[in-house]
């Protein structure tokens, strides 16, 4: 039986089929570069090993367009984005999975690029990945590859579930970084834009970061991570969730020059781009003091601020104070800023 | 805000952007269709409540073309797929997630039929579709609709988990039922083969089978769907996990004459083709009548059958007692037997 040719071999149809050929890519490519006790079970289903605590579970697809781009790639992403749902539940990321739609074609050495990198991502975040699948679709009914992860983690006990409903009038909002880095370097990336210095994703696991604020504020009312359709739309969804008003200031949002520049370049608002390593925290007033320096001591979270607060407003709007002294709604995203983000 | 146009409306980037529309398609199809209460949490995570025991988790992606074919849909075998892989790992299937891949321009229509399916599949096999996510991608980069699935399950304490590698010289192995129906039912759909009665997949839930074949045998060794590869693949597979030689008998393996028919007429083996509603169950020999009468008596499992032995074998092959009187080896399957069956 022939290795894997992880140099120049392609993707083909047989990878799919169920027979040797996926055998082979399973045990000598997700095996190897994943590998873990519970992986090496090789059954249908994982039996994993759970810490006392409240379960949760989540799953995100990945499309993103180019697959490698400044700051990551496709496999980076994947395992960002489910360990970054399950954190922003309050759990500490436990297990994944991953599933893996590959195009008749594709290249071996890159797939093989992609799973090395969410190998190294999932040790990064600290999770297994315990169960996988792979198919094959004919060449022009794909795009290279499609990965999909699920993941499950625990609520440690003692701490209250985060949730997009629990914001309260007066309540603080804080976010954890710059905005706008992993949508600006996808875009900037595919159409070739170049600047002084390359805007990078930040494209980042927050497991540790919630972990550490967690343990300082057992009861933070809301973490969402700011993805598709960025802060703005995010901020709606909770103010919808939790029948609230928000008010955040301009000047006190953190977004980098060369973002503010691309974005002006192309048209877009910053507080409508995706992100992929950053959260918004929002939690009681008094308590807000201490989360933002446990948030700023931490190295995901270092340029960490206090962004605005939660009303009362039956219209449930999100109100922005311009750095001009005026203010405006500000609405969901309601075009396509961009495809293909993540 | 206009709804849905689920009659005529189509597949645009914007479903995929993460703002209005996509929370539109959320909140108007996903949601109504999969309505649970912890679906209606709407947090990047979903809060579970798992009865005691081990838990365990799986995955499947599905890219089966056609959509929809003789006695079943993309939506369903994605329910059913990830169901039974819980299953076999002896628990109850409890929870799931759904990542849907949508190619611009696909119907919304159809995207509704298959979403309704899988909420029919879901109610059917008594699981929870708790989170979920969406993405499109253009026109051309995708083939209509991709689903995954990913499932948690807890096995009941006091039942050993069954595993591939469990499989002991002189343990029985059973079937539940006739093979091949899934696999001949979507390549006679495609070829447009026509028969006096139609192939229909055999699609369908597994964990009501494995909790009654379970309740009376607590210690099955191995249980396994064959779905890819067929059952001769899944045998090797296990022959190989357990280190063992497993030896058929073709007279005994039940394979329905249409199936017989049309697998000649296209030159495949009925052993190699898929089942998606079939396991096969490796037990103790004094064990294996009253789990084949368990399934006989269950209505997934009326056409089992006892159809061979574990034996020991350094080689670890797979022998097949012909109905002519003859042996012969099993090998994995090598080729494509049929891409995109599930």
């Amino acid at each position: 039986m022939r290795g894997l040719d992880l140099e120049s071999g392609l993707i083909d149809l047989t990878h799919g089929a169920g027979g040797r050929a996926t055998a082979r890519l399973v045990s000598e490519l997700f095996q190897r570069a994943f590998a873990n006790p519970i992986l090496a079970q090789q059954n249908d289903a994982a039996l994993l090993e759970l810490p006392a605590g409240r379960v949760v579970m989540s799953t995100d697809a990945f499309v993103v367009s180019p697959l490698f781009f400044p700051g990551g790639d496709i496999g980076k992403l994947a395992v960002h984005g489910t360990v970054n749902d399950l954190a922003m539940a309050g759990a500490r990321p436990l297990y994944l999975t991953a599933s893996f739609i590959l195009e008749e074609g594709f290249a071996l050495r890159d797939l093989a690029r992609i799973v090395e990198s969410m190998a190294a991502a999932a040790r990064e975040a600290e999770v297994l990945i315990v169960a996988g699948d792979t198919k094959v679709v004919e060449r022009g009914k794909g795009d290279g590859v499609f990965v999909t992860t699920a993941g499950v983690g625990v609520v440690p006990p003692g701490v209250t579930p985060p949730g997009g409903q629990r914001a309260r009038p007066g309540d603080a909002v804080l976010v954890s970084g710059y905005l706008g880095d992993h949508g600006m370097a996808i875009l900037s990336c595919r159409r070739g834009l170049e600047f002084e210095s390359p805007i990078l994703s930040d494209t980042a696991p927050l497991g540790g970061l919630v972990a550490a604020m967690a343990a300082a504020v057992p009861d933070i009312h809301v973490l969402r991570d700011p993805t598709r359709g960025g802060l703005a739309t995010t901020l709606n969804e909770i103010a919808t969730q939790s029948s609230v008003g928000i008010r955040i200031r301009e000047r006190d949002i953190p977004v980098r020059a060369a973002v503010h520049a691309a974005c002006e370049l192309l048209g877009l608002d910053p507080l409508y781009v995706a992100n992929e390593g950053k959260l918004l925290a929002i939690c009681a007033p008094e308590d807000a003091p201490r989360v933002l320096a446990v948030m700023r001591a931490h190295p995901r979270g270092q340029d960490a601020a206090w962004i605005g607060e939660v009303v009362e407003d039956p219209d449930h709007f999100l109100e922005l104070a311009t750095s001009f002294g005026g203010n405006r709604i500000l609405e969901w995203l309601s075009a396509e800023q961009l495809p293909r983000i993540c």
